[in-house]
């Protein structure tokens, strides 16, 4: 056995693990920004997304993505993952059907796992953002399709030798094909579903929903940053020492300064360094970085992640006002940042994928026949995933349904929907919106024991 | 220095990082599931229990399971780990002590820490069974002799190169070593102890205690998921790429069909998709897998786990009806799935130990005499390990007690073993059990904060 | 490119990660062991502090510690790591400037990585002993000039050639350079801030305020720890099997056995197994095998940890006695531990840095001309630090305020400081402090929701 094989999958199992316990970090971070009534459901969520999106990536989406096939799809080793390994690893390099991941020598097994966990966090993106009025079984039923087909779909244009890649388009650890996929079909949910009950009045005034659990919030945060060492760097796919240490330090030096701008213009816009902004924050510069991450030096580094801490904030003011209710903040966070960081490689990009050099200049690079490359991949991903999504969303919504009654909604989706609560030993403080409860007939104290006394 | 043992060394060391991460992940899905004036006794003992265990297992744990010896017993390097390192690592391969484990190439320390954390794992099994009412100090006790004697013993005959690895029983990653031994232990446990008060009432019927906090209870799932892929794919305790692969993806497969097959299950036979089952679902896929993990085919995975999702839900209400009350599931989780398990091994598996190839036919293998070995070990190690740990269990009872007054116990452990408080300044509701409180002298706001006002 | 350095920067890489997820364990840590209304303040303090110790050490710092320069500081390639890199990874060994960190062959952006994040725990060690009462924008501030100029200058005099390094002076993975550092400089911050309001009586007595979240500081415990198997191994910075094992067992058994010693002086002089103490006790162990773990035996660091855990009892009393209000234990661990753990090297030590073999003999080493280097050592930097930080904490407190108002450390800084509470929906006992609240004007149930009702 080749040592560079050996070398490469212990790389790409670890970070590909890392990758897989940033559902823990989505878990908390949702759950924690979100009220404690749902906190249970969101956990859910969380928890069976990933199991959804292994059944459906191992069924189909791998073979769609990755299968030899035209342009558009793939076409060879459909089901189950059951084509011919082309892997060096096991010494028949390049003969069997998945030739557009070859490049990378480890096992089939190790590929798989590697983008099973990239098709995961794509679909966990988009539970944030339909949080705390959406049917479980209708976010199953959606993760489903959509890691089942839509992501793969667009995942063979850009990283299966589809049409885009044919284009020149870059995005090396998924900036386009997990967080702007992830955001333009939260986005065709959030539009769908429509707002929270409580959160926009009559009058035009939007209603902060404060987060039940700020710890939380900070585990899943930091959890995610963990799991973005293995995102970037691993996705490499091989352990080439000066491109995975070059790219681990541009993607936290983005993250850093996000953390700073956005701390910084919350600061100022809000009038408080607000922790749930710190944190979005960090999120949109670990985006705004990840399909970069390979090409641009160090000081690039520092420019994008700054200019996404700031923008991010007025991102989620902005979704605020139009009136599309993101409780999480996932859309200015994974739609405007994949977006943005997708056509910052068209900007910044001194170096192909791969190289064992580390990008030295100072701080501009790639060119107009990239930035096109780019723009255009972020036009044809946008309009194909969020159509295809508002398909589902719609289909969904006139068959079972997708969002839950509102005396469910207001008594929390733990006890409608799973029959459970999150901390059924804790009092709570009425809030506000009980009042209105009264209207629809659901109790005032929802966290009060149904036993007891 | 040979290259292939630096690459095994980082294996089995990164992986078994991962394993001892798992303590956490007890810690967090046992408090979670118990009630907040239980929570700290909990934190508690499974923070000790590792410490416990270590201690355990340095001192006499490790040379019993692999000194040379007999078939029942390892009788050389006893104490400390002091016995003649046979690594290939240190130059004279072969010519130490621990025979057993020579199979790896990697440093006496290495196969030690490895060899630890799986120890640890089975004690730490334990403690959410025996949860809610056990003396701190008899806890710590009966830990430190399964640790110290009762685990090494039966890993001796199946790992150590005992009567059952002569018998040709197959336990990849531990199915029977850790979880049905820390099963069987819990059982005994649970006999000795006797079910909580108020769990179940004179009338028969039984009390459902939901948990205190399902956010700590999903962090602790998510993170003994990353723990087993530490768990299965470092007991190649070797880097082979093919093979550490393989194990990976059949690991989460069986993990991911169990959470979908558990919680339908769940919502079919009690009516939600509870989040409890769905999380004790995920365990009970991967403990299942755990002793087949590299000898059967990814679609074997799929029914072992779909299997082990459906058994665990009806496991948890029978041995409710049983009157064996067990706080977490820890019996239908690791005690039944250990077994069926380890059984499954005798019908499924494909491919012996330490292979370079995938096993790629479709479902079935094994065969006739492999499964009789399966069921002996099994039948064995169940004798020995319930009847050594019920004497343990009863000795303790008879000497110290193992079991706290009933006025401590129903104002919660926190305050009598620990003198402290999981959330000191959270108001908790009184709940029903306060009326009988009462009758037993104890205050009935458990919670209410001793000074202050 | 030659394997070994591939084998190094995977093992440099990967556990640098895990001591970057140091900063959760901190932050839970000292989030658990404080109260509910400083919880946000103290989460963003940790979320914030990596960020701003990336920023120094990026722009400054790693050039002052590493630059070739005299003993007393670094001179080349100050600014943003754009001196020449002489990693043999590119192929031009010792060509550079950075010739102190050329012993180990990862590229340049692992060697920064890898001691950024030792940078950052120096800087996240004094966020716990100041919490709740600073102010945020002034942690902020010093936390950079720490990272920018205090800990890479005292860096530089033990790892970057400096003149401790040639006196002889041996820490291995950062008792001085890391935990006494951030203890001093703690110890600084504490004696100019004062004690919390209501901690300590004016006849004198010491009132205990008990951490809000024991889940949440249990969390963090196990996460240091793990974080520590990559802070002590990794330290080789390099992939060598037998020093990794080793060192890997040394750290653990150093940890477990104070876990134990500890528990059991708890139990002894307090009367109770206090969970807090078990985890301060964890802590202090790791803390005192860190100088030393790759150069004693495995029997040294049970003695080793089992001191520790002890007198990490008596120096939390101490502190308290002393006035030395220090809300987490931080100054009895990590000072005193690192202090102690330095000194320790010279009686235990008897292997050299990087040493193939494992410390075989029973207990001691070092000698009389390490043990004096070692203590000159911990007093130059005692005194270094201790002032340069007394200097700054006196101009921040001078020109800015370093505390906050006494009725915003009432009220809770969550809300003065951030606009934000940790928990709004649960309902919170009113404690003791609520009585003088009055007295200053402040509210006395400070987490009643705002608006509601």
């Amino acid at each position: 056995m080749d040592v560079q094989v050996i070398l490469d999958t212990i790389w790409v199992l670890v970070t590909g693990m890392l990758v897989f316990f940033m559902n823990l970090g989505f878990a908390s971070v949702e759950s924690g920004f979100a009220r404690a009534k749902n906190s249970v459901n969101i956990l859910s969520k969380n928890f069976i997304v990933f199991a959804v999106s292994s059944l459906g990536f191992l069924f189909l989406g791998w073979g769609l993505m990755f299968g030899d096939g035209n342009g558009f799809i793939g076409q060879k080793g459909l089901f189950m993952v059951t084509g011919a390994d082309n892997s060096p690893a096991v010494g028949e390099a390049y003969s069997g059907v998945y030739s557009a991941i070859s490049w990378t020598g480890v096992p089939l097994w190790a590929k798989f796992f590697f983008q099973l966990v990239f098709c995961g966090t794509a679909a966990t993106i988009v539970s944030g953002a339909v949080a705390e009025r959406i049917k479980y079984i209708s976010f199953i039923i959606f993760s489903f399709v959509l890691t089942l087909a839509i992501y793969p779909i667009v995942g063979h244009w850009i990283w299966g030798g589809g049409f885009l890649a044919k284009l020149g388009m870059l995005d090396f650890a998924g900036g386009t094909v997990v967080h702007s996929i992830g955001g333009w079909a939260a986005l065709a949910g959030v539009l769908v579903l429509g707002p929270r009950f409580g959160k926009y009045s009559k009058d035009g005034k939007i209603n902060p929903i404060p987060g039940h659990n700020m710890s939380l919030a900070t585990i899943g945060a930091f959890v995610l940053w963990l799991g973005w060492f293995g995102f970037n760097p691993g996705s490499t796919m091989a352990a080439n020492p000066t491109s995975i240490s070059h790219i681990l330090v541009t993607t936290n030096t983005a993250g850093i300064i996000a953390v700073l701008t956005s701390t910084v213009t919350a600061w100022l816009v809000i009038g408080k360094p607000d922790l749930g902004m710190s944190i979005n924050g960090l999120l949109a510069g670990l985006v705004a970085i990840t399909p970069s991450c390979a090409y641009v030096s160090v000081p690039s580094s520092l420019l994008i992640g700054g200019v996404a801490g700031v923008l991010v904030v007025l991102f989620v003011m902005m979704f605020d006002r139009l009136k599309l209710d993101d409780p999480v903040g996932a859309l200015a966070v994974h739609l405007a940042n994949g977006v943005l960081g997708t056509l910052a490689v068209g900007l910044f990009a001194q170096n192909g994928i791969g190289g064992t050099a580390s990008p030295d200049g100072l701080f501009f690079g790639g060119g107009l026949g990239l930035f096109k490359a780019q723009a255009i991949g972020v036009v044809v991903v946008a309009a194909f995933v969020f159509c295809s999504s508002l398909v589902v969303w719609l289909v969904l919504k006139h068959t079972i349904g997708i969002r839950v009654s509102l005396k469910e909604e207001i008594e929390g989706l733990d006890i409608g929907e799973h029959g459970n609560r999150g901390y059924p030993e804790f009092a709570m403080h009425k809030t506000s919106y009980s009042v209105y409860a009264r209207d629809v007939g659901a109790t005032t104290d929802v966290n009060a024991p149904k036993g007891g006394r």
